[in-house]
């Protein structure tokens, strides 16, 4: 089959690789029918995973369609059409056991593209296919069901509620990329008072809006004072939800964060952060980190298939599956091309 | 009377002062009839606090009688025993409304001592009396109730009810001072697994182990390997509660919590600390800070009363009101005396 | 002034009664610009609130422009445009102290128009002003005002939140008076899946339908079968809110609700209700009760004032403040004159 | 081999059955090394849960060794110490992935001796062996695990945490059986100020008092004012866990809790209660149900291992595994005998 492997950093090819088979007795085996691609993704082929081995095949994100199961299997069958989730969970071990999927320590947690080949490929392996994949009604669909296989859980488990959003807060959310938007989508589920969004992309900001951002600021405009004056009281906002993955975004939200806030950090963080204590010792702030556990995918996704919950705007561009290195190209130029989310479809 | 007051940075002085009186209507005027000093005392003395005044009566922790009351106070009247807090309360803002006092943003907060005259004298003013004295039944001690005005508390609502401490859990306390050692005292509360205290001070960690303290450890043996494996599966502890106020304890607290963990950071810093977020960023912790709000006095002291919470232990030199030089020379230098909290009693 | 007088079961006079004047240091007193009647308001009159006296003005809720204020009141003055609530708080007891205002011990909680003079009348007398009233921005009519004196916080505190609705739940509201109504309005701030509405009186479904139910059923249809197949998989609703107060209405409640489901009590009752603990023992329900401490007013006051938080559509008749009589007779028959709150204005 | 079986009500068997055999993939078969009786199955016998057919071993509660695995078992094998929990969890379902164990829908929850063959018989078949065994340490003896099989994780989980029992808190347990007695023993976790318990039976009283009451009451003694009186305040207790099973222990509890305060019902019930909402709808009560989940059994597993969990002085007889018939006499009529657990051992 044609797969996207990784070949040290800078490298990446899309190319034959042995099509994968059922390993293990809870192994499925699934037919990709829609895929994405990740800044994470972005990531490891600069390099600053190392823990990906070379030849392997990337993404964590996909909807197909099972063609196999292992003897072990039991909730989804040969033709189910599946959510292929980005946390693999075991279902075992201490951490599965408080649902604590993506601290899973039996074998699962972000495995996909990371540890063991993943989804931008005709197919792909899923293990523990139990509790990794989500069968999807017929009224959502491939488009907006890959919304749900990471960013959206993300967004809502790791920023929302995390940071603990309640109706009336005044909510910052720091980054109007694809994790961004989706904090601002999953945020307003609890009718927030403003949703505050910062962001250098004149056109992400744009999309912030539509997608519902009260007020939207650039980086020259996001002044700490501009930013505490959208709080309720001028001393900030109830939740800054940090969604880039670099030290001064983190930092950022740490200073506009009102005393007894919270500060949800989502992003994917290459360096150490300057926390200044000496501030905030006396504020009563909370800051929390996370990999997503994909513990509330089935309440998002019967949310989805009910029309409470938006997932169109998010995909910008679209693309055959065998365009990975044109999708590629796009998404990793994303500012040029104004892309958010791409998604690719088997044709 | 006599009181310290601070002259700026290095200067105290012991001395006549006009006697204070009712200004407010919700004042009280409480004659002091035991005090003690805080680290914060000293921090303000190195001139670390820029907004205490030249001139101002230091101290925020006593134990009195009342003797004068304005009239809109209520609940206490002369004669009264009374735990003077670190926190008064105007009980009409939007913080007291939500029994956050440490954020009163109504003229109270952290006033005495720092904003107003404090309780390093032989009077003190107490504004917002009655949502900011409690008091005190007989069966209480003047040495015990001490306890209460500031460290037992905030070693509670800021140290073990933020880190969210739960039977059978694995706790560091880093610091063995005051702060630390209530850390330890009200940590066992929640009955956890284990309590591990961290200090370069031998005298300190014995302390610690009188009062509950597991395993100790000096700053040698407190390797991250060593703080984790004392976890409940080497993948370190569950709740780190930092009680020094430096950089480098917050960092170790940040690196022997396990994925899922909670630090609670007690210290006051004056500075900037590092926060490994590459490290961080996937293990689901959350670091909380806080001044003590002291909403959880009433229920701490009624439970000193019943004998079910321990003071004693923590006070090692007793002094008369008139020694207050000599009883801040010791405390300035606890660590030669092996002086944890001293206490000075009206004579 | 002209007030309305309780006189003993049956019997409510609207005539002459002494101006209220400043009794405390901390009463206001208000003149009634906006005013409505309350269900309880019609139980005292059956008789059924043995501690109300003859002679009492009824009356808990109301919007007014403060003409007189005590010595020790602080943070309203005369002239300011106020919503008088149905709870007054001491601001200084053990409840107060926890933000449970309407379990005050202090001398407040639910006492105007029960255990003091209320606000049926051209003034009211309001006691700790200063925690009792809220300050009322220009942009919030009295109309909408007044729906938060009581009907907006009770159903946001006892009904929601104590349910604890989330994004994605199914709800079910037994009852479409007035609180009930609150409660669908409340409720769809977090996003709820379904929201279903049981009561037997069409026109109030109506309403219910355009406040936001999503499913409205009759009392014959609202079988437990069909109530519960309206949950998110056909075993009951996540929250069951009770908004009547008579036993029927409380045990379907406890019927159709799912195992992990809450059944949050907002009703006022007379009698008492079968539990089936033989049912429900096994089912991990949560079962709640309360008075509204109205801790959330002014969260609910700044949503309404933002234009988040629905108001309108709640009141269907318009009185002069002497037209009293008149209003409570279609109050009384509410169902005959497809009536939910009435509201009275000083004109 | 030898089993108790069931055969309609009243009627029970000692005798032999066929060997039970790995029947899924992930089954365990275990050799019993030690089982108890719990009050259920005297209910079993009474013919109160008709769900049990005729010929079904009974038993829930064990301590074993495991002889054969399924080939889908993964965390236990032959020679493996475990303990077999009340609770089965398939892992897979709804529930399960929220660790609502007690409440599973895929083929788990209480089954043992209940839909499929039990505990009481010299080996057991155990389904979903990965998620509903537990690997015992050797410092754990087998009567102190046999605790944890039901009635520890129950009394906490149910009783104690459902009832979220603080430091300083009153707590009343109603019924001082062996679900009575855990509750007792696992409340002290959280340092209660207060624990009062009330049983018709001086020697359960006495065993009460000897595990940590601080106050017994007889039937006689436990008036409402008598049990109120033992609360912070003379208004009730904090928490009051109901652990009997009849209408009139579960109305104690509603009469005797303060308001704001939680009842946590335990107890197995076969009949309806009447519920006093005419005084309850105004006291911010919650009522809380449950089946144990045993998601805390791991930690209180760890706790016991450690010495932190009290374990011992529940088992009052103790015999061998063929004296079922003597032993489920003494429990029949526990009583007479002063019978608080009974537990048999392989001999």
């Amino acid at each position: 089959m044609k797969a996207l492997t990784y070949h040290g950093p800078g490298r990446r090819t899309w190319g034959e690789v042995p099509d994968p088979a059922v390993r293990d007795p809870e192994d499925a085996v699934v037919r990709v029918d829609a895929v994405t691609i990740c800044g994470t993704d972005l990531h490891i082929l600069k390099g600053d995973v190392p823990d990906v081995a070379e030849g392997r095949v990337l993404g964590h994100e996909a909807v197909g369609t099972v063609v196999r199961t292992g003897p072990g299997v039991r909730t989804v069958r040969p033709g189910d059409r599946v959510l292929v989730s980005c946390i693999s969970a075991c279902g075992r071990c201490p951490s599965c056991r408080e649902a604590a999927y993506g601290q899973c320590t039996g074998g699962g947690g972000w495995i996909l593209g990371h540890l063991v080949d993943g989804t931008q490929a005709e197919y792909v392996r899923t293990p523990f296919a139990d509790n990794s994949l989500h069968r999807l009604p017929p009224e959502v669909s491939d488009e907006a069901a890959l919304m749900l296989a990471d960013i959206l859980p993300t967004a809502y488990e790791v920023g929302v509620r995390n940071g603990r959003v309640e109706p009336g807060d005044a909510v910052a959310v720091v980054g109007a990329g694809p994790i961004g938007l989706a904090a601002v989508i999953t945020a307003r589920l609890y009718s927030p008072g403003r949703i505050v969004v910062v962001d250098p992309d004149e056109g992400r900001l744009d999309a912030a809006k539509r997608l519902g951002a009260d007020e939207v600021l650039t980086l020259q405009q996001a002044t700490d004072e501009a930013v505490r004056a959208l709080g309720r009281d001028d001393r900030g906002v109830d939740t800054a939800i940090e969604a880039v993955g670099v030290p001064e975004s983190f930092e950022l939200c740490t200073r506009v964060v009102r005393p007894r806030g919270r500060v949800a950090n989502v992003g994917v963080h290459g360096r150490a952060a300057t926390l200044h204590l000496e501030d905030l010792w006396i504020k009563d702030v909370t800051i929390t980190t996370g990999l997503v556990d994909t513990s509330s995918t089935p309440r998002l996704l019967a949310m989805l298939a009910a029309g409470r919950l938006e997932a169109a705007g998010l995909v910008t561009h679209r693309f055959g599956l065998d365009e990975m290195p044109e999708a590629y190209d796009v998404f990793g130029a994303a500012a040029d091309h104004g892309a958010l989310k791409v998604a690719l479809f088997r044709t």
